[in-house]
């Protein structure tokens, strides 16, 4: 059996801030376990966040009228997907655990990695409604996908009487969005408030995220429920 | 007393599209009815979503350690702000509705428009947390905002028991971000699978569009609790 590989989609501008630190302890621990893995930095790589027409150099199936998810589909049955989302796709289609590691952006993903979503989770490849292969039953059930990312408030802001709301309710479109690929989701990793903390506190965060790492394929993913259970 | 202001912030690539159509719709009845209208059309601005280190022209304040959020604050106190956000905080700073237009993606905002939150939404102009001015107390409690959108998934799949989950779930992220820097939220206006229903429906669905647009600024805002309940 070949080494399980982890794809982790990083979205931090600086590679000395925490989330880079973040994500250095992961690709260390992961290695050090014997795991493959793969980064995407997106802004490194001046990822295309936008759904624009001007990612496609085939020849539009409706020249006419622009449908984003229309020319996806038409591309990816053409073979003319745009080469940075046929990159990704190819990590993700080898990948057994996905990490989206970011600094949450108003209560939510940053854009980029919004983006990158937006362009990478394509019809056909990552999900496919027509033939019912979608949540339970999309491509990506033996996969595993997790949320790790830092924020600005403490946690505090985010339980069920907090200013923002309660996390669970802020992650779900996120967390939703990865179950209709199929994903099994993981428990988000949450470091709240690295900024407001002391240095001990930080390296623990790390050493601790890095103790994580270790048996993270032996973890139980988060309950949903099951997609038979719903009407459509 | 001068005329209301509408700004609509645009985030469809295809001026045939629906939401297109929905964005004409109110520019027509907007004006109609004496109100001023601007609308800004992300795709075709080509809008840089992303909270890249480029945008900044000026002097970083700390060259070693970009922190986006810093080097917003540091460059509004400087005046080097990039110029395409100046332009927006100005359509913003006139503005009594400030309406997002855009279809559904991941059961959240395009990352085009989550791009133009992510860098618009600046401090000191739009919240500042330092003075206590955000939610019931930001520099925008005399401002509305609503959110307009269309889905690919018909109303069923939105409700409670629904795939995708209670569609005030997913909004609430949103919602509560633009909670932040004070506006009042009128209830959304969500037109469902447009393109699962006749065109006499897509018609109706514009006319009734229209409709609400007349009066929308005798609309009582939705409730939400004060911040002041709040511990922080
Ligand atoms: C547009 C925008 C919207 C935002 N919206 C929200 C929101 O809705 N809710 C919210 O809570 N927050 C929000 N924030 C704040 C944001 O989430 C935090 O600023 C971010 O999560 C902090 O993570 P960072 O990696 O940037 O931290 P950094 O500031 O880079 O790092 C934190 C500290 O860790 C130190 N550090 C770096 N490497 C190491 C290491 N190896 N060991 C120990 N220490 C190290 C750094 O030097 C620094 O002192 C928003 C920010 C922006 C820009
Ligand atoms: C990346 C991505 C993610 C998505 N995620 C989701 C999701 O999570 N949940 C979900 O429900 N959907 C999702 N969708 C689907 C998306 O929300 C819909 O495709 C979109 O909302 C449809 O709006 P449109 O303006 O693009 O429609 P269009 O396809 O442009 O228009 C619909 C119909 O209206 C017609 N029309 C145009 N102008 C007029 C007019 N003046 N009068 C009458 N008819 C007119 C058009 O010709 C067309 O027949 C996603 C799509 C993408 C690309
Ligand atoms: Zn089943
Ligand atoms: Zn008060």
């Amino acid at each position: 059996m070949s080494a399980k590989r982890v794809l982790i989609i990083y979205a931090h501008q600086e590679p000395r801030s925490f989330n880079g630190a973040v994500k250095d302890e992961a690709v260390r621990t992961l290695k050090e376990n014997g795991y493959d893995v793969e980064v995407s930095d997106l802004y490194a790589m001046q990822f295309d966040a936008t759904s624009s027409i001007r990612q496609f150099k085939g020849k539009p199936e409706n020249p006419d009228h622009y449908d984003f998810q229309r020319e996806l589909r038409h591309a990816n049955k053409e073979g003319t997907l745009p080469k940075d989302v046929v990159i990704e796709l190819e990590k993700l289609a080898s990948a057994d655990l996905l990490i989206l590691q970011f600094p949450m952006y108003w209560m939510n993903l940053p854009a980029i990695l919004k983006g990158w979503l937006d362009r990478c989770l394509t019809e056909k490849f990552c999900f496919d409604t027509a033939r019912g292969m979608w949540f339970d039953h999309g491509p990506f059930t033996a996969k595993k996908a997790m949320l790790s990312f830092t924020t600005g408030g403490t946690a505090s802001y985010f339980s069920k009487r907090g200013v923002f709301g309660d996390m669970d309710v802020l992650l779900w479109p996120i967390h939703n969005t990865l179950r209709v690929c199929g994903f099994q989701i993981l428990p988000p990793h949450i470091l709240y408030a690295p900024n407001d903390v002391s240095l001990p506190e930080r390296q623990k965060m790390l050493s601790d995220w890095s103790t994580r790492l270790c048996t993270v394929f032996a973890e139980k993913p988060l309950d949903f429920v099951h997609i038979d259970n719903f009407d459509v």
